[in-house]
């Protein structure tokens, strides 16, 4: 089998993680999984949304947008339309509880950071690379804060990254661009921690189902996938 | 270990499906599981969206609400703030893939079908219970089709239900209510098919990630459920 | 003359309430008559709209919505249209207008209660339906603040149900269905309180102008509908 | 009884009627009704609404706005809220009633006139005194498709005018105006036509519910008013 | 060269301003140029923007809107389209602007006065017809604060107006109308002070480029315009 | 005087044109101006607006955006608010205008070109060097297009391109960049094409109004600007 892209089933597409690209973000990053390109900034704010105040507890939340010529055919600009489609809000969400779900809230104190993820280039994996990127940005906009001495630890108690796997004639491959997606049998997101914990799961049957022990070797692609993405991100924030 | 709910761990609730119940739709069926009760109707129009228009192929999709009284405080009606939540949009893209998953696009012709999805009580699972009860309406419809000599065969190809599971206390449990849900460490949302293969699979770990063991004991426990309600919805559609 | 539902000139339709249907309310009922079905439900708040803060006294409002295949043919989902329609907002600005006539508002202090009609299955007189299961469910809601002891004394200063009348083929007919509002030359709809007041009356000629003798004539009917309808109203709520 | 107004209980306000004051519309009027001022315009289109296409038939619908600053303290602007309001969409919708119902729309042919009924200065009254004026514009409008040949026969079959009456203590009084309509026990909006006939009838208890004997005695001053409003439309128009 | 107009290329169109039109409004001036006329409202309100609570400063904004047959055919309604269009918004945000920049917002405290500017008949210049009538509305409102004492000093500092000018073969002239607006090589609004300030210049080419010496022939046209019209605000308002 | 920037007062920050920089669009450019940065992309449709169809001729449009992180402080999404501000509205209108200023819209034929601006990073003058790179980014559109023979001619007549000007402190300096932008008395951006005409001319005073002399001393520089800047537009597309 060869697959469209003609990687090899686990290769993840070249991975570029360019650190504080953003001049007035508290912490930024770009990320390029081969041509798909997201920049996530991380905003930091004083207050909390309603149902927090006085909680004495933060939040971390994530909005998602799409240059309108990202794609291959031009898009709408949803600013234009007057909403976000479903699926702008439903990848938004995820992102959002991605990184919640490896950051302590409480030792964050009440503020928030606003994670925004905007595509600039698409080809494929764009909720993915946002979250790994995001981490990043996160990881930036926190150490400010350590810095101005608006909290007093790290916040971020793991690393979190998404990859995307798929069945391409019947097999499983790893990080699908545009192309192999549109053609792929399944596709999933794994969205996986440090520790080898699962933080979102979500597959998808394009044709017809798939069966338990695809989703498990699934699985096994994305850990391997995440492995390297972990090591990346380190090295973009210059840990360990 | 006693869950909250008190039943054994692989225990759905009490689940009703009342085939027929809508006076004006081509398919309909009230499902309760439990005190969750949504009623989902199929419409049928003999138009497709633009994107299909001269494939000679059908479409399915879904549209799901909630009344402002379906929870134990008044939400916003959608339509008087002007446009629907993330969560509604999220909930009724994965209704029409899931359905779209088991029906025959091309045997439909150019014809679609609307399943509304609509919460008159929510107690939690009303994503899965709206797939489970939108199938029943959706086979009526088609039956209603075939009678009108619109279509020539059934386009259903497989049954599909959704159930949700969750970790209570480390321990997987089935078919979680409201209270269920907000104390668990983990969520997961399965649609299956009648021949066994899985068309979605969303896990979420709302406070620890969980483990891919932990995933798997979920899913098995999914079928547990879902085998039983195939067996409702055939009864309800006088079939097998 | 036989009128097209071959009901007697005078005769309602088949009328149900059920009170108390939705479990999370605090007051509630679902109403049909004949083939139209509307869940009335009572949402109590503890605040009150800005131009009522500090002024000691209480708010009824009403919100009215159909679900989208409660009709012949599917209609727009309001939520997904991002807009209510002229008629929706004019059906539940006459809801709560209808009510507050009968409530005394400074008996109930700052606290609001919202009416959420829903028509599950609408047959024509679905306004009318609202208005005579609304009151039950505001009775009820009002009947669990004198027990929480949230107030001291029933605001509810008297019954109100609502009943459509109209002329056909020249004769005037009570409680107009769907089938025969179509063909009627005028409808109007009545509003009354269980002492004989009016509180609203809205009549319409849908062809030609109508006299004044007959709008006596269907006022005269009305009357008539509305005694029965308050009869059952008491049953329900379990008074008088 | 003196009313607020010291008008005598059956005075209308001055009413003037200024036709063709629009310089671009095919048909207008400028009317005053004491303090009150709306300007309705007439224009005329070629196409139907989708549901008339291929009908042979036309189509009068009316939309009808307020400055911001006709009324005591500046409202919103509804274009820059981005909604009508209820009250807003309810008046429009009875003003396109009242004036289809004089109205021979087969007569018009597949074409629209559009009646837009802007507020210069609110003190009561403004959705009868639109639709007063709106019935002269119309007039004009149709007089200039006549000269253009675009019609062959006036589809006006009867003239139309609106006018309030409301109880103040108990008391029958004709064309409320603001301060009026804000103290009075009830009122009621009555559209007839120039032969007797009753279009719409809106009546309102604000506080206590009126009886019957009531009404009677508000349309009879409404006949009163609006005889007066029709002898003035006639000179207005130039006819009769 | 004979204009379309065949006024003198220095000729504004006939201007009349008519002062204190508005019966609720603090000021307000009704203003004609030739068939151009806007009607402008100064409304009072005692509290300011968020960004300037606390600053002791108040602010002046426009809101600015055309009546659907203010134009040759029918405007959609903004009010019914849900949104301003983009000219409008850059047209109100002009209007505020223009007026800002003689006005001593530190001497008004903290209040906020919203000029409306309604276009009742259009036939070009609307946003030059809007300030300078808004001028004149806002003289008016400030003397009615000051006789209310709610202010000690009138903080208007200078006099503002606007007037367009184009080229028309090549020929500067003063004050277009629609037509010559809709033929021009290029046009622009020069909004000055009755010091000989300028305030804005919006010059726009709509087909060649146009020279800087034209630049300076339009400008020098438009202070022969502002002059008159200076002439006429001051006798409007009873000054100088 | 020293400027806050340093810069002398005729000096351009530094600028970088980088062509070609979209994977998917026809044309774009990325062009930094100082720490302004914005991505410029052309998108070719073969369908024109409906004011167009059938005349043979062209349209070219564009939409402007900013990255929510692009300023100092995170402003929202305008997706998320549901509509575009006055002043996204107003840029893009303008970006608009000025590129069909130097554009034979009857050689294109019936297509459509959108330039979208997106701002990446925002440090004063982004609608200046938004026209600046859209211009590159359209004339690598065009020689796509005369590439695949959709079009026979370069339908550009000429170039064009922005640049910012103000008073500091009385004197003239040439673009401002963020900082400036805010102290400066006055503020004016230049529209002027490579044969030196004006193509669009907007000043604004900020606080004092501006005299005749010091509009010309701006404009002065502003050519000074954009002599530069054509140098640079025409390297980047490898022309002249």
């Amino acid at each position: 089998m060869t697959r469209p892209s003609g990687r090899a089933p686990d290769a993840l597409r070249h991975v570029v993680l360019e650190p504080g690209v953003a001049r007035h973000a508290e912490g930024s990053c770009r990320i390029r999984m081969g041509n798909t390109e997201v920049l996530c900034t991380a905003s930091v704010e004083s207050r909390v949304p309603p149902f927090l105040r006085g909680s004495g507890q933060g939040w971390v939340t994530a909005e998602y947008g799409m240059l309108p010529r990202a794609t291959h055919t031009r898009g709408d600009r949803e600013a234009a339309r007057g909403k976000q489609s479903g699926r702008t809000q439903e990848i938004q969400r995820l992102i959002g509880r991605s990184l919640r779900a490896v950051t302590d809230l409480k030792a964050m104190g009440e503020m928030s950071i606003t994670l925004d993820c905007d595509v600039l280039t698409a080809d494929g994996g764009t909720r993915c690379a946002s979250i790994t990127g995001a981490w990043v940005a996160l990881h930036l906009a926190f150490r400010h804060c350590l810095k101005m001495n608006v909290i007093a630890h790290m916040p971020l108690k793991d690393q979190v990254a998404g990859v995307s796997c798929g069945l391409w004639q019947g097999e499983p491959v790893l990080d699908l661009d545009y192309d192999e997606d549109s053609k792929a049998q399944a596709d999933a997101n794994f969205v996986l921690t440090g520790n080898g914990g699962l933080v979102e799961v979500q597959g998808t049957a394009e044709g017809e189902p798939f069966s338990e022990a695809q989703l498990m070797s699934l699985l096994k692609l994305a850990r391997h996938g995440t492995d390297q993405l972990f090591r990346q991100q380190r090295a973009a924030v210059g840990i360990g």
